[in-house]
């Protein structure tokens, strides 16, 4: 089945949720992406599912812990301030080893800020807001058909290694329209396989325990260490990024999401120019698509990071090329939007100082 | 005036903390430092500041921003699950650039973990684990000396550039007994001069206003660039670090607070049999020490890291080393503590390898 | 279809929601009624209803609330001190006309008190512990049968004066085992008649609103004159009670619940001896049934209240024979349970000093 | 010493609380009583006091039981549905045994109603809106100056019997401006005497213990008793009202606070014309001043209660004559208020029926 339909980028992300079999939403109402509930509520009710707005966010986050221990693939969204509140939560959850999908909206920061499209929660979610050694799987969709398809990698993921997982989006990309094309039957959510550590009532079998500590002295440090081994599996594995025109390119960018919109309109412009530059688009922020940076940084002498940010990224990148490069930076915080000109007059001055 | 005197950790920080001129204390209980909470209960009434239980976490850190923006220093004490909870208030503080102090006596996470001492909390110190682009100053005690010391430090950081400051300790710190040489004398809050951006009522001048937020179009972007100069700055000026036995090492070790005492008995151990090790000591985690460490990296092929976590601080070790040297490892996460033993063989591993 | 079955008092409760068509239980755990919500959890599970653990009993009555207004029969259950906090709720739920259905296992009081069977809730429950005129429904169940039958009954009376209902039940009667006799079809919620305040989705209609405030002047004044005569109505019609010998009686007992248990074992012992005792079991403690009990006091000269408290009902009973009787107590706060032998002493003691 | 100077009621309450050597405030804010908190923030600043806004009024109520443990004349002040979350902490502090002051300002309800000047709290304030069995002090001041005195004396009885207490106002009073008389010396709260179940630190002395719960067989029912004597003792001894005109009077209004200062005028009206009218204004509304109605209920056979609800003073009264007289009502609820007049009109009717 393939249908091509016209939807908002926040419509799409709820579409894409419940095709991938999610039935149960827990959240608390904050801007810019209340679309994503007030749109979920309709559509929980349609399929059947659980939509539930939760006294606060931390009730949300920890009802998500509850409801996927339970075999239900659950997710809440929220924005900046509202997913801060959540770091707990999510230590727990994985801790846990429990996959469920949060979804971060981001917002200008720090504090209140504004409710402009920003990306400055790239720290906070690439490198474990929360408290203890960690990850979450974090996806950054670029455009409307990925805010679609997201949720349904991100739950897969999630499951096949039991853990959370983060879609990091903007509230430019929710208001967004664009045409999408849904490809494949929505998921069952009755055909999804018991996994052996679903808390679905002991009868006929032994009890089964799902939690985040272990007193037992060496027991946790033990089992942190299992988790590092997922983790690098994870990270060998589970890189993903998208190549436009790297093959003959002199600069590389790199940007995720609205920023790689951005960066590609002015990669056409230096293209049209004649000059070479090539963008590495990251799709999965964690893990960081290192390899194929610190393979490219062994014959590109210049990175171009575009972020809306004051430059969080760019460590990622500085890790992946490890002195090999210079990494240059256009960043916008605090809800600033960058453009394809600017991009292309930072790229002449790259190229002036060689 | 200089007094030597017997102390724990867990009192001696309290002892700091009302040296430094603190009055306001406000927190919520969690092993393992509750101590703190309980001696410094004591010693606010015997000085006639503010010792305040709260109803949560979040209650605490949203008191301190109001406590510090009426000029007081203000300051609370948790655990890292408690942390957590205090990221998005963290973020608001830092987002109207308050001065507070944040003490975390770090457990072993993720999640509930236990309540061994770690350093897993590394990231969410120093990458700001709440939303937007922030930094918090962040400072790493080793022992009973410095956790009197580094709040008087941490308050003078933060009200010199108008920033949080975050103190990462771990229960081991708390529980020992060393003897502390209080020297110079004891901060009268009310000799603090008051600063122009202090809500003290606004009789017979202008109103100031404390606030994260701004909506007017490219506002806050400008405001968080000027944050980012301040930022700049900081990282310039700040960076604080002990150097032991460095001048003729062949291998560095770099550990901060705990893991800093292990690797030097481990250093030690090495330098009894000739072997020349040296020990960088972070005392800011952020800023990092970056500049001493690019610097050494120039002539030193191999450091060796030493962390009670999976290895976070690794990173911006590799930041500051640029693909120079190579890194190595000895890691110890969800409450597991390294010996000097095992860094002594670590030692002789790296040096066989040449 | 007459269907006879041994049953614990807790589950008979959950099995009469059930079959009285409620689909929303919302609650927060405390003994002694956490039976309540364990198989509640399992049968709405299995009916397909919804059951949900909220964060606190704020949480749960407030979401009671919602569920109401959109046209489903819910309830939530508390003991004591989780029924004080939902008192601000109620008040809500009150002024704004809905329907509910809250369930007190009463506890031992006041504070945290014990986990013994009481009736201490008595003012709370009839007298509106809640701020503002508003009254609740308020049913006392005396056996497993009728703590299957009462939530029907609630549902039917709230619904029908569009006004929340309590029952008032303690732990005794949620331990005991006792036959229960199902009659009647099930309750099926889809065949409920619409009401024309549902909050169902405003399509195709104007909209509706429902709230608990009105700051146009006089309006509230208004609205709630409207809702005494809707109180006089229900006090007029609904008074519910049980005689048991009262025709040739003397002495008439007034006890519910439990105490009405004991007080009918009391009457048989007098009984035996050829006293001659009767018993008005209050049914519903609002509107209580003073029609009935200021009749008799025409003619009885003694009243003997028993109730499981320092005396509640008492000003009830005095309310209702306006100085024509005595009225006589035999109490037990805190958890204590009176004795057959103990009403019968009373009874002997009455009748000596007549 | 003694003062005279004109205050509003909401300024006379805070410093009538001050005066009375009150230093211990939390609240969280509501309409009509604002200005009580806003103001008392900066009275206790002056007498070195803690003036605390909560996180709610859940917090507000809890801090305020510890406070009071600890020795210190503690309040809190809110309005209706603020006071109704109370519930469940002032039942746990009057298990306790511990007085504090709790103000009540209430406002049009049930439920958020208005913000106009109500007295629908009656029963909650005086048949226990918390759960099990317990009293707290009522007091109703009806003039600026009673806002002023009620403080010391809510204190005193409290701390008389270990007892809460609260003062039942309306937004009227708060905003009316009286001459007020400052008589007497302020208390120190210095000079208060140490109560032997202070919890002021054990060094020295054996531990004390401050709780509401008692786990052991028969002993909380025991304890409830001796606090039932302490009931009885309160309603014997500490019965207050003022008698305006009674002597001579045929038909008596019963009415307090707002209600009362309407019923004087109309009192006046009557008079004016002939008609022997007295008013019965209690000042205690728990304990009730039913022994002077009851007295007077032996001749008197009409009585005229005047509230501002649909009627629950009405009760007590009813309580008080036992039958003997009849009871009228002039009833306003939702925040209307009687005027002078419409008790004139009654009384001329009441006698028209005579």
């Amino acid at each position: 089945m393939v249908e091509r339909t016209l939807m908002y980028g926040n419509h799409a992300l709820v579409e894409g949720v419940i095709h991938a079999g999610c039935r149960f939403f827990a959240g608390y109402p904050i801007t810019p992406q209340n679309e994503i509930p007030e749109y979920m509520s309709i559509r929980m009710n349609e399929v059947g599912g659980v939509f539930l707005q939760t006294e606060s966010e931390i009730a949300a986050i920890n009802m998500l812990f509850g409801a996927a221990s339970a075999g239900v693939r659950a997710m809440t969204s929220s924005s900046s301030p509202g997913i801060s509140l959540m770091q707990e939560g999510l230590s727990y959850i994985a801790g846990a080893d429990v996959p469920v999908l949060v979804v971060n909206v981001v917002r200008g920061g720090p504090g209140l800020g504004n409710i402009a499209p920003a990306q400055s929660d790239y720290f906070q979610a690439v490198k474990s807001g929360g408290h203890g050694d960690y990850h979450t799987i974090v996806l950054a969709p670029y455009s409307v058909q990925e805010l679609f398809e997201f949720p349904k990698i991100a739950f897969e993921l999630g499951e096949k290694y039991r853990n959370p997982a983060l879609i990091l989006a903007d509230g430019l990309l929710g208001q967004m329209m664009e045409p999408v094309e849904i490809k494949g039957e929505p998921v069952d959510p009755k055909s999804l396989p018991e996994q052996d550590w679903w808390l679905t009532g002991a009868k006929g079998r032994g009890r089964r325990v799902i939690r985040s500590y272990d007193l037992r002295p060496g027991k946790l440090e033990e089992w942190n260490w299992k988790r590092w081994e997922k983790y690098q599996k994870i990270i060998k594995t589970e890189q993903r990024y998208e190549e436009i025109k790297v093959d003959d390119a002199e600069i590389i960018i790199v940007a995720y999401g609205t920023s790689a919109r951005v960066a590609e309109a002015g990669l056409r412009l230096c293209r049209d120019k004649g000059i070479k530059v090539g963008l590495i688009r990251p799709i999965t922020l964690w893990p960081f698509p290192s390899e194929i940076i610190g393979e490219l940084s062994k014959k590109i002498e210049n990175f171009l990071v575009v972020e809306m940010s004051l430059g969080q990224m760019i460590e990622d990148v500085k890790l992946a090329v490890e002195g090999r490069s210079k990494i240059h930076f256009i960043g916008h915080p605090g809800g600033g939007i960058p453009n394809a000109k600017e991009v292309y007059d930072k790229v002449l001055e790259i190229r002036s100082k060689k």
